[in-house]
């Protein structure tokens, strides 16, 4: 391994598409878990996450709402860590989700939960880790050590993990695909296409907007920019965009439009609509490759979604992105692999 | 009414001791609803809306989580509206929080709650709006009209009302002295304290965080500074800054931290340590009048909390920020009750 600049960051995103091969190698351990789950029968569903995992969270909670068809919500971990609410859990599902494993209002947050009475599980890269130990039932997305510090593969892999969890039966043959899929979307995501969206994106400030499945995609995408070129990205639901942050908005301020095909895609017509008119550059994510969508973008960034499940697009939406912080920051001059002030494993309490 | 630049802002926001007293006059439709959903025995709360009045949602969930020992979620509108989801709701409280009562997904949202086997309540300053309508209970944050496009009275009217839904039953005799509180509060907002605040807060990025019920005063303040001074105002839970987005902050960014007295507070103890190690300007929000809060701080906005319980300090941590976010608008030269782009009824679908 080198030691140029983000070289580390830059060989785990390029890793992606072996790491999610591996995994859906052998997924008796997923299709066990997701049998408990379905056994249990919860009636609600909660799920605990901080920062990429957060995200990861988000994506969960949607295949809960759309695919499972059980009402979900993303837990406060402080409520439970600050506050000491002990709330009533029987008939729920807990879910953790964590790269480490090692985040002590996590670990806090799922012991108070299996104490409440819900059935915890515990989605990791670390199966020896506190928080997969003190679950009930636990995964182990399988991604490797992961050295960088600006988590890349650990979310995919989550991803995947959570839609062979959360998805119903079909999920395993709906996700055979993904893996190339992925390895196409990075080959799509080259050079030529990586400089225009960054000289789209040469800016103090950047907004990322999407919908539905894709809004994940745009929180972890500005979490990515933030984390490794310093930048203020923002993201926004498309339909909170609308209300209230596109006043700050105006030619001087990049976006990336997340707007793969399907629903969420479809619902983002008005907003990209309105970008338009406020005359800065897009980025586009999402359009297959070849496309020619309406409108002018300063830069395309296609995924190559032929015929995947759009509850799976969100697997690809973030490779092209997770490059553009990467290529961002070395335009910046800054070493992504060494963000100031941040380390891998975060304590919060 | 003057047509000076943002004196409609000005007004609504010097009105809330007004409005709050005035509400809680007489309060007998706010205990029956609260009788009523008492006795639904509700198992899980899911709460939906947008903009500003998905801060008013993320404090309700607080409220649900702490204080009525629920687990609770925020709703994503689009899961029902644009992917179809119809979850099994029976024993679900689904709660809608709409200052105009009429966005589309938020009326659709709650229709299909309500077929689906929820409890529907609808939170609004328009009790003859779609969204009042169609719930089985309805309450009237009777904030008055809303001239400004920025809200504010009906924000600190949808904490009010949240309050005394989903609080307990002492939750009105704990709420008796917010009126006054709000209004010493805006006394202490005065013009010198404006000025030291606005003055760290030039610069084109501002954060903004806090823990707990004070996440969503972070989040409101920061809504405001976008919608009126068009700056890019992110914000964060202290928890989640920690995670990643601590990167971007230098010493040119001010960061405004919400640390009222209580748990919640001191819970934000690292988080300052870190901000003062940065360097950047810090405004800090919520000590007590006259306290000496360790550490140096660029600007002090107290709030009148003494003697009040911890979940309603974000009625008054609010109100130095909507004046900071005005006081910020005028000397940028920006109108805030004319912001660009946006209009009083967002509609989204």
């Amino acid at each position: 391994m080198t030691d140029s600049p983000g070289s580390l960051m830059a060989a785990e995103i390029a890793e992606q598409p072996a790491v999610l091969a591996r995994r859906l190698e052998d997924i008796a351990d997923l299709e066990a878990a997701r049998e408990q789950l379905s056994a249990a029968r919860p009636r609600f569903v909660l799920i605990a996450a901080r920062g990429t995992s957060d995200h990861a969270a988000l994506y969960a909670k949607y295949l809960v709402e759309v695919r499972l068809g059980l009402p979900a919500g993303l837990v406060s971990p402080s409520a439970y860590t600050v506050h000491g609410a002990r709330p009533d859990l029987h008939d729920v599902l807990f879910v953790a989700v964590s790269q480490s494993g090692g985040s002590p209002d996590l670990v806090d947050s799922l012991a108070v939960a299996r104490e409440c009475g819900a059935l915890t599980l515990a989605v990791t890269n670390a199966p020896d880790s506190a928080l997969a130990r003190g679950a009930a039932l636990s995964v182990d997305v399988a991604a490797g050590a992961e050295r960088a510090v600006a988590a890349t593969k650990t979310y995919t892999a989550e991803l995947l993990a959570l839609q062979l969890l959360l998805s119903g039966a079909e999920a395993a043959r709906d996700a055979a695909a993904v893996p190339e899929a992925a390895a196409r979307t990075l080959e799509l995501a080259d050079e030529q296409r990586m400089a225009a969206a960054a000289e789209a994106c040469a800016a103090e400030r950047i907004v990322v907007t999407g919908r539905g499945y894709s809004y994940p995609s745009a929180l972890e995408a500005a979490l990515k920019l933030m984390e490794t070129s310093y930048v203020s990205a923002q993201a926004f639901s498309g339909a909170d965009l609308m209300h209230g942050p596109m006043a700050m908005i105006d030619s001087s301020v990049p976006t990336i439009a997340v707007v793969s095909p399907g629903r969420d895609g479809d619902a983002m017509a008005p907003v990209l609509e309105r970008l338009g008119e406020l005359g800065g550059p897009v980025v586009r994510v999402g359009s297959l490759p070849g496309a020619r969508p309406h409108g002018a973008a300063a830069a395309e960034l296609p995924i190559a979604a032929e015929g995947l499940a759009e509850h799976l697009h969100p697997i690809l939406e973030i490779l092209p992105l997770q490059r553009l912080a990467l290529t961002l920051a070395l335009r910046r001059g800054v070493d992504p692999d060494r963000p100031r002030g941040l380390s891998k494993v975060t304590e919060t309490r």
